[in-house]
């Protein structure tokens, strides 16, 4: 497939890992733009603690130890990370149970589905079933623009249909863009007001 | 101070490191005790998860990472625990947000308040200003008894009152205490439901 400027069409997939040996700028630009959203959400959640708005928490990234060297305190010398069977955040707001998963991508037209373990869906199925709020924020790196897409989608279109990526039109359509602001810079909970607490 | 039978009193408090060098047996039988009743928990919130009477979870304990060795994928060779700044156990129930910490005591007439860091307390208060449901499960080893406990009693006998430790006669009182069943051995949701969710 090639562009009509005559270029080849390269996907931008998502990788897991990093390239072997991207130049110094490369990936401090690359991290910057992942440590970027996730930093907005959690200054997001600090500000929203601090005010009184909101309790939500990053959960930590679950890390298997497998030595423990006590001998100077307790240094961990040998672990390894394992894979969050949950989402990264959760909380509470007016009483009711918050449930999402951040995900930055650098696709331009659609949402990979790739990257999203099958026990992230479960445990988002549950969450729904147990009438918790349950929502991806996802972040189109390219475009610098954010929503708020509620994980029924995401289950349906992964579980349901089958398919491997969610189109940004329906992103658009169904979702509630979150504009970056002054302070916090991500004032997501406005969407979650938006979507779930509206009468 | 002295018993009547003419032993000196000792105050068993719990001591937050380990013994230098305890014996195998001891160090076997506390790691069970301690074990056990976190394990109970799990257990009875993987029996919720599959029966689908609610969504609780433990939150992984924050390590923090300093050195990760990606010559053999990646190894961390360099880490240590950070203190949980929240509380072990989150989710939710009927859409309700359940926050909750477990703790067991070698004390026999009260809950003793030393060893809970005040980030839990303040963690906790915002939890119930947000309208969550909020508690501590608290087992008194030597006689296997668990009760939950509000965690307001615990926030203000801390906080408020200045006291070091809460008395059993009071948790008795107040608390609800859970019975060790079958399946699951700890069937804390029944006492959720009775404390927070009667009519």
């Amino acid at each position: 497939m090639k562009y009509p400027n005559g270029k080849d069409y390269k996907p931008t997939t998502e990788s897991k890992k990093p390239a072997k040996k991207p130049s110094s700028k490369a990936l401090l630009s690359a991290g910057n733009r992942g440590m970027s959203f996730e930093s907005d959400i959690n200054a997001a959640n600090d500000y929203y603690r601090e005010k009184g708005i909101c309790l939500i928490t990053k959960r930590p990234t679950p890390i298997n130890v497998v030595k423990v060297d006590y001998s100077k305190g307790a240094i961990i010398t040998n672990a390894y990370f394992e894979k969050q069977s949950t989402t990264d955040y959760n909380g509470v707001f007016k009483g009711r149970y918050i449930d999402f998963e951040a995900k930055s991508t650098k696709q331009k037209v659609s949402f990979p589905l790739a990257n999203i373990p099958s026990q992230q869906i479960e445990h988002l199925t549950k969450v729904i079933e147990h009438q918790g709020i349950a929502f991806f924020l996802i972040r189109f790196e390219t475009v610098g623009r954010v929503f708020l897409l509620d994980a029924q989608y995401v289950i349906d279109f992964h579980s349901k249909y089958k398919r491997k990526s969610i189109p940004l039109n329906l992103i658009k359509e169904v979702g509630v863009e979150i504009e970056y602001g002054l302070n916090p810079r991500l004032n997501y909970i406005k969407a979650v007001k938006e979507k779930y607490f509206k009468k």
